[in-house]
């Protein structure tokens, strides 16, 4: 593409709207311009990336053995109120009602649709499994759409859905959906962790979040890349601390801590790190009492964890101020396990404590030097907080990093949940109908643009990882008016790299040498050369790794073939 | 791609919901399913042919120099309330109301959020041309959608739109898009013609059509292959007849014609030709009286030419019957030209006319042996009809033709519409702002799906041309289980072809020979081979060409070479 033909305006300003860096460096590159609140229109170059994205993905997603089909994007309600999502999807859903007032909504996601798509063309055990996946657009009406595509209200998703007879079968292409989506990250040139996720909302049994890996990430992951263990902190076990509890040294004490009802306030004013205090948290018992969770004070509940537990009511509600005075005569904030008449519940580093603090049951007081089995009854344990970095992986690799990302992808164990209440059924062996199985697997194709930029940018502009750049090569002609023999030259090199398969982006534009220097590094293609008056006398061109800033003077003749064994090289170019 | 991994459900009864053959053609052979009213999903098979279509026009914008972007589906109403379109659109626009109250709709085209994006983009004439387009989903709230994907409320359009500094500049964008789409209409294989049309709602100067000829299409087209001249029925310009108009010869008489008002009635009851009677129209003046045109009785007022008429009132007017009987004396249905005190404006043809019939403006009386100049003044003239089958060729070759055509691009030239409402404007040479002159320029993708269906099809089903068959072979193996030997050889066969760069379609089910032959032929792949125990002991194949019907046996080490022959032969397969 030769830029003299394209009208393509950068920003040297970082735009006010835009928070995060890939929002700044994908307006200020001229990729996508904002439309209204949460969309977007893609420019030429913008799109070049997208459907570099898309490709990847189909040719994966083929290479799996799905089958890509292209759904509607409105979606009549009757198929939503079937599954009680039209009521239950709140505000997300952006409804719209047509001329025959009738309503219908802009699909912010396909699982209604499928399934009834196969209750109607699947009749028989033979025709599973099947997965069927579209690359489509898709509106979710965010509350507050930020953060240019990472949270977008129009984007393009790649979502499949597949259909089985039993377990064993959606297990297969559960995991053949996972390598498809570790191959297309691999292969877009993302450092990404696939982690394990509680499935959330969509519901079902077992479900997987790939995340790109950023500073920027709205989510922390826990992984140890030693036994190649990764989960969100959320759904990360905590293993109990190893080796036993140190026996009881100090004596029970009383001390006053007016006014302090917090770990750190506590902590603080009698010289006792958190990591040696108890936090107990009152919630409401599933038998209708009221059961305490116990903590190190340094540790955060994790409610998944606390919410599966039998003694606690579903969903997981902390016991009122009134019912925690009743019960143990003291305010929130002064809770300890002394003399308490209730079950409690102590995470495994909790129990692990000796002669720690806690509340003493009175308000304005707490005690010291508590110990289980002597002063309290000894709790029941159970994995209950999240985890933090050091703790032992669960992989048994070492200590566990914490890191931020980006969802990209997640995979589902959908189970029957949508075929159950869509009576989505086939005929088995036995001529019997049978409630198919199902599972679902997304990729945020707009997004993926996004995260790729929070992962790769310097203070220059973008660093695209090679696959996803616009371009493979950006071709920058010093001065053109100037000089027959540079613009003959550079359209003789232009030519030869097309016509060897490579993308190129010619920039013949009558620009000051500095605009095309700043403006190729704001775009981020990999590879750079450079053509002026001054390298042409040398018979050779100027080459710049973008990444990497290594530079090199490449003789005229030797440009093809140096360019590809760059190109043929490390793959995030 | 094997058929065995494929779910595909074909219909053997016509679908009572499906009107037109090529929306019962695309369900029985399963490439498309209905979600509701006018919304579809595109099943595996039926995508491919889709994206077929997709990638030729998008080879053919790209070549023509234009820039792909993708806009949003959703656009705020704000954009489309500087056109005045939000309130002038009516109920084809599909309205959007979002969580925060605000007004949306589903874009049925871009006009206004290109041209949003041109008047931010765009500063310098030096930027210009710039042609912009984008393959996309559209919505429009059709009252009563029908024929599947002819008429469907959710479609996929290719638009586009160009932006100028002069009306030079378009028409050199414009003649360049209108041989991208000759090409792209060629490419794809389909019979069809460039139209001259009148360019409707979407206002603007020129403006040309692309209809797919086939006999079930909407709009009714005059051309003449000699000359190359096509035209809408309604913009064909209808010549003079030849030669002077004959000299009087019958004498005035009235006759009585009680209760027939129509052209049909008073031609049967006197036994005169239709082509001999007049047809007087009486419509509102642009001087607030009012005018008489005057039609050769088996003629058809062209409303868009009368509307033409200076001395005619804008918009084309009836006048009422009281005004007709004020000034006639003689009620709608009577009206003639002798002793009519108002203008007359004749068609070329009516004004050619000798010894005619007209009403004599008195009830239940008409007049024969009529003449111009002699009983009536001589009338102004114009072409006031449509033009008829046998018509002359403005383009001087011969007679018109006419014939069924499907509408499946369309390319205006916009002028500066919405460049103006939406000042739009860039500075020119000398500094100064100019307002953009724009073209836009559509091609329904899906529906030239339906389309070519329409053109290519007999009775056992669907015969593609070959650029848009979603395979270019389909390879049928008979009784694939009795025969280790003959599924052996139809897998190397599969296996050569597709290293071949082919696109085969195995038909290696257990299912009946039968139901392959008839499911092959429905799909309407245009070559078929079909290998079974009988054909392998001569070790050949049986080939088939789906047009023609025409049968071949090929020894089984020709099948390569025989295909790649037949595949380099004529496009339209």
């Amino acid at each position: 593409m030769r830029l003299s033909q394209l009208p393509w305006t950068t920003l040297k300003e970082t735009p006010a709207e835009a928070e995060v860096i890939s929002h700044q460096l994908l307006l200020r590159a001229g990729l996508i311009r904002r439309l209204t609140s949460g969309i977007f229109t893609w420019l030429p170059l913008g799109l070049r990336v997208l459907r570099r994205v898309e490709q990847v993905v189909r040719e994966e997603m083929d290479r799996a053995g799905a089958l890509e089909v292209l759904m509607p994007a409105v979606q009549p309600a009757e198929l939503w109120q079937e599954t009680g999502r039209w009521d239950r999807y709140g505000d997300l859903l952006l409804r719209i009602r047509d001329r025959q007032e009738r309503d219908y909504c802009f699909g912010p996601t396909h699982e209604e649709i499928i399934t009834d798509l196969a209750r109607r063309e699947l009749r028989s055990y033979r025709q599973l499994p099947v997965n069927y996946y579209q690359i489509q657009t898709k509106f979710r009406d965010e509350i507050r759409p930020r953060f240019g595509l990472m949270r977008a209200r129009e984007f393009i998703m790649k979502d499949a859905y597949s259909f089985h007879m039993d377990q064993a079968s959606l297990e297969v292409t559960y995991q053949a959906m996972a390598q498809a989506y570790a191959r297309i990250f691999t292969r877009l040139g993302l450092r990404f962790r696939t982690v394990e996720a509680d499935s959330g909302e969509i519901g079902g049994s077992r479900s997987q979040e790939f995340h790109v890996l950023a500073d920027s990430g709205e989510d922390a992951i826990a992984f140890c890349d030693a036994d190649r263990f990764a989960a969100n902190v959320e759904a990360a076990p905590a293993l109990p601390p190893p080796g036993a509890r140190p026996a009881p040294g100090a004596p029970l004490q009383a001390v006053a801590t007016p006014q302090m009802r917090s770990i750190e306030e506590v902590s603080a004013f009698l010289k006792v790190p958190a990591t040696r205090c108890l936090k107990l948290l009152l919630v409401e018992g599933s038998d209708g009492g009221i059961v305490a969770l116990a903590l190190r004070g340094d540790h955060v509940l994790n409610t998944v964890k606390a919410g599966r537990l039998a003694q606690v009511a579903k969903p997981l509600t902390l016991a009122s101020p009134e019912r925690v005075l009743a019960l143990t005569g003291a305010p929130t904030g002064f809770i300890g396990p002394v003399g308490l008449r209730i079950a409690v519940i102590a995470d495994h580093a909790a129990a692990a404590l000796a002669d720690f603090v806690a509340g003493g049951n009175r308000e304005g007081f707490h005690q010291t030097g508590v110990n289980w089995g002597r002063d309290a009854a000894e709790p029941a344990t159970a994995d209950l907080r999240n985890v933090v970095a050091g703790d032992p992986s669960p992989g048994g690799g070492g200590p566990l990093a914490i890191a931020r990302g980006i969802e990209v992808g997640h995979i589902f164990q959908l189970g029957d949940k949508y075929s159950q209440a869509m009576k989505a059924v086939v005929l088995d062996q036995d001529g019997q109908e049978r409630v198919m199985t199902m599972g679902c697997y997304g990729i945020g194709v707009s997004r993926i643009v996004a995260a790729a930029i929070e992962q790769n940018h310097d203070e220059d502009g973008i660093v695209w990882p090679a696959p996803m750049s616009p371009f493979d090569v950006v071709l920058l002609v010093l001065n053109p008016k100037n000089s027959e023999a540079v613009t003959a030259t550079a359209e003789a090199i232009y030519l030869e790299l097309r016509q060897a398969g490579m993308e190129v982006l010619l920039d013949d534009r009558d620009a000051r040498p500095g605009v095309k220097f700043a403006e190729a590094d704001l775009l981020g293609v990999p590879h750079r050369l450079v053509l002026g008056e001054r390298s042409l006398k040398d018979a050779a061109i100027e080459y710049r790794h973008r990444r990497s800033g290594a530079e090199e003077k490449v003789a005229l003749g030797d440009v093809l073939e140096f360019l590809q064994q760059r190109l043929a090289g490390a793959a995030p170019g």
